[in-house]
């Protein structure tokens, strides 16, 4: 975990009541945790996708931290490498990225966070971040 | 490149014509290969999208050189990080991915490569590699 120290937060790892709401965990459910397969940077990638056309919008980047958020919140949350801080799409933008599901692949190392996003995914004003990208690839047969 | 020294390749940046056939170029493209933030072991992210369903089959990990190959051949190529060598999708489980479009993100990090898979895209069997990977996430409103 990146942005809180272990010996900081009190281990959690179910959803607790205050004043009558629902909280979040303060830490990534552990089950959860222990899955995971990160990099040397503490990261799984997190293919985001519209969930009802399917198109995939943008890659990202999670610590346990951002994991956290985005199950919980029903906003997704991001760590951003290049800013080195926590990134909740959409808050400046307005692109919000409202949470359907979240599954984790097969051998813990991605995400795949289903969402109805609102505008365009990417920030140069496009729907997603491959718009404007195509290699011009030799197509396979059959 | 990794698995190859720059100086022991022909840069051959086009297609060229070997015995009548079109071969494909030794070396990655370098216009394409300008634009790609590799991580520090030379890899960028490779999401494989079933093209007409949409479904999102799993990510694996492309070098420039698994990318020359992918984008040449009509067949996903990608570089393995636990065994460390390449390997092309289906040559021993019969589950080929066959190429339709390669594009790459707008900030060079991550590549969508859709597909036609033949069979299962997991090595559990599962159709997808997040089938078996529901996390639970609390769901966003609207």
């Amino acid at each position: 975990m990146r942005a809180v120290a272990w010996w900081a937060v009190r281990r959690r790892a179910r959803p607790a009541r205050q004043n009558g709401r629902v909280t979040s965990p303060a830490v990534l459910d552990p089950a959860i945790a222990a899955r995971l397969k990160r990099d040397a940077q503490g990261l799984v990638a997190a293919i985001v996708q519209q969930h009802d056309t399917g198109e995939v919008l943008m890659l990202g980047w999670m610590d346990d931290e951002a994991l956290r958020r985005t199950l919980g919140e029903g906003r997704v949350t991001f760590w951003s490498r290049s800013r080195e801080e926590y990134w909740r799409k959409g808050d400046t933008s307005g692109h919000v990225q409202h949470v359907r599901s979240v599954a984790l692949d097969c051998d813990g190392d991605a995400l795949l966070v289903r969402v109805d996003q609102v505008g365009g995914a990417c920030h140069t004003g496009d729907r997603t971040c491959f718009d404007a990208g195509d290699l011009g690839a030799t197509v396979g047969a059959p």
